[in-house]
């Protein structure tokens, strides 16, 4: 299948630039704020750019088998479903820090190892089943089952993007997110595991080993399978990784900017563009992880994050935190004044 | 003369990190926004810190002997009267930036080339002088100058406090800013010119050479003088150098956090900490600038910018920035749920 995905419009990207090179400043003195207007005017079609007053977190939770051993975390997998909780009741780090920006948080059931019979139809309504296979012996997934979990994504950016989203940021929670994340990292850009992994969410150095040694059993098992995006899924990754990948490539077709966050969605951003190469250019980066295959995956995908704040909490957390530089971008363009008016 | 520099408050600084340690998240999760909250108790001396809802921007503006010759800069010394219009008009980049964060921005002509008759009052309570000696081959202040900037500096940040400012955050307007600051902080550091001076606005590299050879003849004029902070800004500064020191050094004596901006406050603030060592725990940096001298001032400062947008503009516009940063450290400590709470 292939997708329709927009081009970004250069025309209004050279307009945007002339108009910001004529504000009363320098050439280029406002730098990244610059670069993120005329991106904006470019994916917008207009200058100034549109407000961003509509964004949306969307929080893919899910399990991994390869937690269950408590051999790569230092949480229990437990805690994914307690989160999901946590998501609703509006405590978690990505509540508070949409909550700043007027951000609306929705959390989703993808794969939650658990039956969360009390929360919300709309929680469960993408559920693709409990937990996935441990990805060091067996596949994470079922087939057709990265494939309706990819629908589900897609499904879940149609619906934000038709009630008013201007802007998407896809988060993810689930104990065991960096391995499969890590292992996706390593296995689309052909690394060894020692390259791309890091301490998660906090473990110390013998954890690190095995979780290396958890993705490199797991590749040796995936073969060459993971040429096919699907495929590589199915082997190494989780439902949330492909719904996360349907929902970048469906903000994508329907042409609406994308911050990404973290390794996990990086990691998806990966196998999305796997799936429909032109899509990556309706995303941003919007915070720089502690995890070396979050670097990996953006160096790949040619994005240089926003911001720099040491957060390794997933979620969302990062990426929601760069809304008001994309707010500050457009509002230098719209609202300075002009070098040709000073008296 | 010694100033007494209150303490930070260590007991709410690791009350706010344990209460950190208890939030719904890995330990450590959240990087600098822990660092911040716990940093913002610590200033505050209770936890939660209290909100950051009145921040004020004060400008700083003034011309400089060496920006004359054209030789430094890329842009003529009368844009610094025109800017001082702009700020008033609001159209300036620091006031957009301020605006979407709800700070006021000040404006002081503190040596501005120029008679600006026209312009309120209290733009020009804190005039010393029209511009500065060229400090390659003259003092840039009178004696006396300094310390009366230095006063007036401080007569302003009582002025902001005492109208309920809880974040400082000074911001420069002056053609030829950047060559000041670099003398400064390569006299204060005992650097090379060659190693601080950077583009500025946008020289070339013959520029910057001139730049280089200026800010050495300086040196070499000042010799031993540069040992005495008033002495220093006497023959290497400006009025608004030591203006700035002032709002430094009391804003700390009041206990009120300062986000320091560029290379120009950066520079301040080196001189500041030599007038008041003490002075300096009430700084955070707010924004990496491009300029090299910058990041030898936050190295011997111990301080490490909270953003990294490749702003070179000052004004206090990347400072600025950095509120909702600080917003964001405040709010997560204050909203987010706790791991004991957890079903």
């Amino acid at each position: 299948m292939t997708y329709a995905i927009p081009a970004l419009d250069e025309r209004a990207r050279s307009e945007a630039q002339e108009r910001l090179d004529g504000l009363v400043k320098p050439l280029g003195a406002l730098g990244r704020l610059e670069e993120l207007a005329a991106w904006l005017c470019a994916a917008h079609g207009t200058v100034p750019p549109r407000p961003l007053d509509d964004v949306r977190v969307v929080v893919f939770a899910g399990d991994h088998g390869v937690s269950a051993s408590g051999a790569v975390s230092a949480y229990p997998r437990e805690l994914t479903a307690s989160m999901v909780r946590v998501f609703l009741a509006g405590t978690s780090g990505v509540n508070v820090l949409a909550r700043q920006v007027g951000a609306r948080v929705r959390v989703l059931d993808v794969a939650v190892d658990a039956d969360l019979d009390d929360v919300p139809e709309e929680v469960r309504a993408a559920k693709i089943r409990r937990g996935s296979g441990s990805i060091d012996v067996t596949d994470a997934l079922e087939p057709g089952e990265a494939a309706r979990a990819f629908a589900a994504g897609r499904r879940v950016a149609d619906d934000e993007i038709g009630s008013g989203a201007d802007l998407l940021i896809p988060g993810d929670m689930g104990i065991g997110n960096t391995t499969v994340a890590s292992a996706l990292v390593a296995a689309v850009l052909g690394l060894p595991a020692d390259d791309v992994v890091g301490t998660g969410t906090g473990i110390d150095q013998a954890g690190r080993a095995r979780k290396v040694a958890v993705i490199e059993r797991a590749r040796a098992r995936a073969g060459e399978r993971v040429s096919d995006p699907f495929e590589l899924v199915t082997a190494l990754g989780s439902a949330c990784t492909a719904a996360t990948a349907g929902f970048l490539v469906q903000a994508a077709v329907r042409g609406v900017p994308v911050v990404l966050d973290g390794v996990f969605p990086c990691a998806a951003a990966l196998v999305a563009r796997e799936i429909a190469p032109e899509a990556a250019r309706w995303w941003l980066a919007g915070h720089r992880s502690t995890e070396p295959a979050q670097a990996f995956a953006l160096k790949a995908l040619g994005l240089d994050p926003i911001l720099d704040l040491g957060l390794r909490l997933g979620e969302g957390s990062g990426a929601v935190q760069a809304v008001p530089v994309l707010r500050n971008a457009r509002a230098v363009l719209t609202e300075m004044g002009r070098l040709a008016d000073l008296a």
